[in-house]
């Protein structure tokens, strides 16, 4: 017996998801990691150490910390967003999410309603755009260059809206390792961007998902650190330990923060993650994560390698200074989509640039992931791409120092 | 420097939250569980193992089981459902979720639209009811006795709303283990009830979050597997190991299935919880819920007993099959609403009849939940409620065999 559930479901739902078949053979898309960089012995340890302590605590919803999350892990991030990005961030003005994405959707859910105003990236996450599409949120975006938010521009728009009498609800940048160009603002151009937003009093919305991936160690003030008062910030463990353990955060004044959680319906995020997260950060993250920038990094110069191997002159990129990503120009008359659509029926997978990206020159562009493959993956992947990509559309001509026939 | 974040918010929110300052000395409310009963050693165990094995996965999202959830917990609960419930569920067809709220949440999402029409019971779930206000739903509400919702007045509401032209998105129904009432429907009237909803053409919602908690360990096939083709079935691992795990599922046909997963947007729910479940439950869910089931039920005497003592024939109950909470029937002229209040003020948390029922006789019930605090705290927060009664509303006049002065 069957039933047709479609006069029961919205009409304005996505398409249906498909079956899932596992992963291409070449995979360059999503926010994975290395998995040989998962810290499996100390999270285990980590786990039994917290497990044995603190364990029977589960039985409780919110273990006996509240809604805002397991408050070893808030204790940390405290320290660490200080240590780190300069920010002055009380425990009890973090919430801890269901990884960053449920931060974004909670902070939308609290401040967007249709018709309203947002000022964005033109070149953004591309989670980011439908998100703001279902709100119903009319987008004004900000062209991005080497340095993060064009902050004349985004001056400009300031002004221009103020004269149509619209004020946006938010401002939203990721200023550190930006995705998808990979790029960190300046501190003279972060303190330009506060300033701007403070004398048009519009809040900052900071996503600050990759910031603990540069390859330095090292990263300008969070625009948080800068304007506290009106900037909502966050960021995530998914990138630092492993995107599998579904923990981000949310920093921001209890005046806002206390908005946000009144949307967080949830009965509170996964108590186990934060907790093994809280007793393995505590001990390890400084040395995790500058191990894990070092192999990432080592990464980055092999995709590069296998680009500049296949792809000669015909590609253009700037090499990021952190990040898992690396945004790359496609030869000359290569329409991205089709790409990535023919290189995916080859095994192949990338990000098209019009989905990451609302300049008018979005088509010239892929997303190419590194993190998560191997060496040999991304090498093999590379001149697959480029073997389909000439396949398709003619060029590179030249591949492997030799003149494709 | 402040902010104010007032004219950036909706303006439908709910109230703020308020700051969180631990819970009452007598805390009643909520789904929480006996802490004591958390199997902490062998969740270590199963952490280890599990880490130890697949610890690596964590690096990609989705582990390697894709968007539906850790297929392993999935096989777990398919072979599961079918030897508690009686239901055909086939692994593709089962979406884990973070928490069986995040379930319903999904399902609200991708089936109700401003204006909708759904079928719940009268006396519900608490979080059902907001959550279908904000949604925009009109609720048709049908009365539940001893046995469940009443399906005669069920069979009544569809042929009215067939008569108006209207289908209903779903029948919402919790039949085995009632929130609040801890009733299960018996098998007889499950018949009845899922042949209305194939004679009207109406999908049902189950809600099973409570349904391993029943004294006996054997309950009536689920509404699932009487009427696979057109059920929505939710369930949780919340109430049989931890509610802090947030671990929830969805079974649906894939039809219905690929839609709700179409507005899942958060790369998936936290998947080390889901590891460390399906290696704990692969080897001891039986036996845990089993002693967990003898662990509540001597709770529940505790509390009857001590409501008998406290309040003798002043109050009503019937006892229910299973579950962790108690719907309590107050004495003629206490409003349940200002019980509760004043309980507060004195250390004791119960839930008022209203939030849990849309009945006219809602004010004179309260819901207890008694699986959290030990028996001797269960057996205090009761004489102190009596007392508190007492105080403010002159009744109970005897308690603990003594004339109250």
């Amino acid at each position: 017996m069957s039933f047709d559930f479609s006069a029961f479901t919205r009409d304005d739902l996505p398409p249906k998801a498909g079956r899932w078949t596992g992963f291409p053979e070449f995979n360059f898309v999503g926010g994975n990691n290395d998995e040989s960089a998962v810290p499996v012995d100390a999270l285990r340890a980590a786990a039994d150490a917290v497990l044995a302590r603190e364990g029977a605590t589960l039985g409780t919803y919110g273990l006996h910390s509240g809604p805002l999350g397991y408050l070893p892990l808030r204790a940390f991030l405290a320290a660490k967003l200080k240590r780190a990005a300069g920010m002055d961030a009380d425990p009890e003005e973090i919430l801890l999410t269901s990884g960053s994405l449920q931060a974004i959707d909670l902070i939308n859910a609290a401040m967007l309603a249709p018709g309203d105003t947002v000022i964005v990236e033109e070149s953004n996450y591309g989670g980011v755009f439908p998100r703001l599409a279902r709100a119903g949120a009319k987008m004004v975006v900000v062209p991005v260059d080497a340095d993060g938010m064009d902050v004349g521009a985004l001056e400009a728009a300031l002004e221009r809206l103020k004269a149509e009498g619209v004020t946006p609800k938010y401002i939203y940048t990721i200023p550190t390792v930006h995705n998808p160009t990979g790029t960190i603002m300046p501190l003279e151009r972060r303190e330009r961007f506060v300033a701007a937003a403070r004398a048009y009093g519009v809040p900052i919305f900071e996503d600050e998902c990759y910031s603990d991936l540069v390859w330095s160690g090292a990263r300008p003030p969070a625009l948080q650190a800068l304007a506290p008062e009106l900037t909502i910030h966050v960021g995530s463990f998914s990138k630092s330990i492993a995107p599998a353990l579904r923990v981000g955060y949310i920093v921001a004044p209890w005046d806002m923060l206390s908005r946000i959680l009144s949307v967080k319906f949830d009965a509170g995020s996964g108590a186990l993650e934060q907790m093994v997260l809280a007793e393995f950060c505590a001990a390890h993250f400084d040395d995790h994560v500058a191990a894990l920038n070092r192999r990432l990094e080592a990464k980055l110069d092999t995709l590069t390698g296998a680009l500049d191997e296949h792809f000669g002159a015909s590609v253009e990129y700037a090499r990021p200074p952190g990040g898992i990503f690396l945004w790359v120009k496609l030869p000359e008359g290569v329409d991205s989509t089709r790409l990535a659509e023919v290189a995916l029926q080859g095994g192949v997978a990338v990000n098209p640039g019009r989905e990451w990206s609302k300049g008018a020159d979005a088509g010239d562009w892929i997303r190419i992931c590194y993190a998560s493959p191997p060496a040999e993956v991304i090498r093999a992947g590379i001149a697959r791409l480029a073997d389909i990509c000439h396949a398709e559309f003619g060029t590179p001509e030249i591949g492997a120092n030799r003149r494709r026939s």
